[in-house]
């Protein structure tokens, strides 16, 4: 059979990893794909140097747009990155009739509802199991590998950056400023961490999984985003006495008045495998009410494991570009015509367990009060720490609280805070039992 | 569109739970699958229980032939287990140019190579997804997520009987034995336990999974199979020690030479995930040349969670029945024509590390002669521990050795056994260190 003929936008790390890979790999690809794959014509803003590394193989060129219409090609690969100029290549790509494979979770979370339409229309896929948690095949196994099951929730380690600094500040015991420090020198880190570390780049690949999980359109929008920037050593310290382990996680749920949708340093028992996730990996637990948890881990990011997603998805549409459009895999796992209109929860309705430190005068009387304010609220304790505060008449109160609505949480908070026994702001923790 | 109309062969733990889950989530997997997937016959041995579980929703039928052979049968489901009256089944429906799915790993195991090559001959699908690791998507991870990659190795534990048992004895410290009369008190182990204890329940599993991997035939009477019975508490307790788990693991390894595919007890570093899968759990480990590690984790056994699996094929047949034959993905992972003659190993022709642990008389120059054999064998000693045995003059002495030929360690253990300062057989465990 004739090669699929493959233009590639962006020969930059994921880019320069693809074209790797297709070439090593070439002839094992092959033998599963029942044909080849080949990058025929690859645009990037440094010629000479795409020039070099491409050698002979495929043509150069400046203008991505010349590859987007190009009628030879059958497929683009977008690795451009961003919001911009890589949603006008996608939308031209799939208005001339061409499938598309992208790694572009920031592009997808935004306008994925615009470029799944067209796509639909003109029946070519979009391809992106690269856009989420790297090279594991995540999204594949919530497309199709669960597809028997009601998803009930999902929740990952879905950014390597913050799953680093989280690692080391528990391992050494170094405060988050410190450890952003080193992330940077090492490459974990960019120059400007915000994207990571405030858990944008997290809520970008939970809006992805959000929205094939439960058939919802992604509504990135309405995420609720909370990074690591402000998390102390002091509570790290004081989960790990209790049991329990600090990651960044995304947490999407199905419940029967909407759909939660968050990311949020998150308390989970050290026993979990997931609490066991270090360093810069990611790892995704999915739970279905006929297959019970599964998990899901591997390397998130970097040349060859994202490569891996993107020669996946390629080989993918070499299968199934025969088939006919209905009955390829709906690109968000559900049928355009049967996604649901479920709303996403703003974060006061959301259910979970808290964690809460305050510093009290240690007098008595202030546990009763507190734990009344709670008690009015319909937050029952699951246990609590008391610790005097050396060299002083204060003490540190951390409770661990079973599920409630955040709603109730923040109003019990805003009293607890006005107590005049109260000297501190309440810190306050999500908590997820992952069971 | 009209519905997909399925077969079920077979009504018991796992028809049984596929019924079921295909009748509650009917809505959700149309939704998915764009069409309905409809159970409109079964066959079971008990027609009374069976017509009592199944209602008006199905006829049930006493001959399961009546199923393969019916021409308003879209997709064979075969659930009754074993390799005789299954084989007949399954090539009997293949004839009749249904797709088929199956989690019959014995019948795969042994007769797959017959039964693919039916398949493609007639232009269906043969499905297994349920067959290894129950509701865990690993044949799909394999099959179609790591399609860029050489796969390098897969290690799993891919029996949660004999995981049951050994996450007892470590945690419990009780001996093989009493744990396997408990584990059968619960439910977690047959009346006749040899089947998962010995491992050969993991090696049918194994088979497939190798298979897949690096695109060679299934050769089910090649692999090497140990199971956990002769086990003992000191091995588990000294392993702990040193740092690791033991685990029954499947282990199928590409070398340049040929494959290897074996299972056996195998210690692995006390701090991988791989090591923290517990109970009846089960979890694949898969290593390729460009993601590099990926986990896959979840239940490998029970109604549901192998329903899951059997559902998810049932989906994926109904998606990919229109695309041309050619285009499918290949039962085994790699096209027919581009299979490996790649020959499966004999046991001796192994690499791996090993745990060696022997008793010998506490006497000057043991420990040189000892180590100078193995030396001489090219074997080189990564860590060692030496323990008086309480109330004697003799020793346990503990190696850990580097990758070494098995050949080359059966042929050392045969020397050291023949001092006659060693006073013991030498127990071997294989380890691996799993990065």
């Amino acid at each position: 059979m004739e090669p699929i003929r493959v233009g590639l936008l962006g020969l930059g790390v994921v880019g320069g990893g693809t074209f790797n890979v297709l070439a090593r790999n070439a002839e094992e690809i092959a033998r599963r794909a029942g044909r080849h794959i080949v990058v025929t014509k690859v645009s990037a803003r440094d010629l000479v140097k795409a020039k070099s590394r491409v050698g002979d193989a495929a043509q150069v060129v400046a203008d991505p747009f010349e590859i987007v219409r190009d009628p030879s090609i059958d497929i683009v690969v977008e690795l451009i990155g961003g919001d911009g100029l890589a949603r006008e290549l996608v939308l031209e790509a799939i208005a001339h009739g061409k499938h598309v494979v992208t790694a572009n979770k920031a592009l997808l979370a935004k306008h994925g509802n615009e470029i799944f339409a067209l796509a639909s229309e003109k029946g070519v896929m979009v391809m992106f199991e690269a856009a989420v948690a790297g090279g594991i095949p995540i999204i594949k196994a919530i497309r199709e590998g669960l597809t028997a099951n009601q998803i009930e929730w999902v929740a990952g380690i879905i950014n390597g950056t913050t799953n680093f600094i989280l690692s080391e500040m528990r391992a050494r015991g170094l405060p988050f400023a410190d450890v952003l420090a080193e992330a940077q020198k090492l490459g974990y880190a960019e120059a400007d961490p915000t994207f990571d570390v405030e858990g944008v780049d997290a809520a970008h690949k939970l809006t992805l999984l959000s929205a094939i999980a439960f058939g919802v359109p992604v509504q990135f929008d309405k995420a609720y985003i909370e990074g690591i920037s402000s998390l102390s050593q002091t509570d790290i310290s004081y989960a790990e006495e209790l049991g329990y382990r600090i990651k960044l996680l995304g947490v999407t749920k199905a419940r029967p008045d909407g759909i939660e949708l968050r990311v949020h340093p998150t308390l989970i028992p050290a026993k979990r495998l997931l609490a066991n996730v270090e360093g810069a990996m990611n790892a995704v637990l999915v739970q279905g009410d006929a297959v019970g948890a599964t998990l899901y881990y591997g390397k998130g990011a970097g040349e060859e494991p994202t490569a891996s997603a993107v020669v996946a998805d390629l080989v993918d549409v070499t299968r199934l570009h025969t088939a006919d459009p209905e009955h390829r895999v709906p690109h968000l796992a559900f049928q355009p015509q049967s996604m649901s209109d479920k709303p996403i929860l703003p974060i006061e309705a959301v259910t979970t367990s808290y964690y809460l430190r305050l510093t009290v005068d240690d007098v008595p009387g202030v546990l009763a009060e507190i734990t009344r304010i709670l008690a009015d609220a319909s937050i029952s304790i699951g246990s609590m720490i008391q610790k005097p505060r050396e060299g002083s008449t204060q003490a540190d109160i951390i409770f661990l609280t079973h599920e409630a609505i955040e709603r109730n949480v923040n109003a019990a908070i805003a009293r607890i805070e006005a107590l005049t026994t109260v000297q501190s702001k309440v810190t306050r923790l999500r908590l997820e039992n992952l069971a």
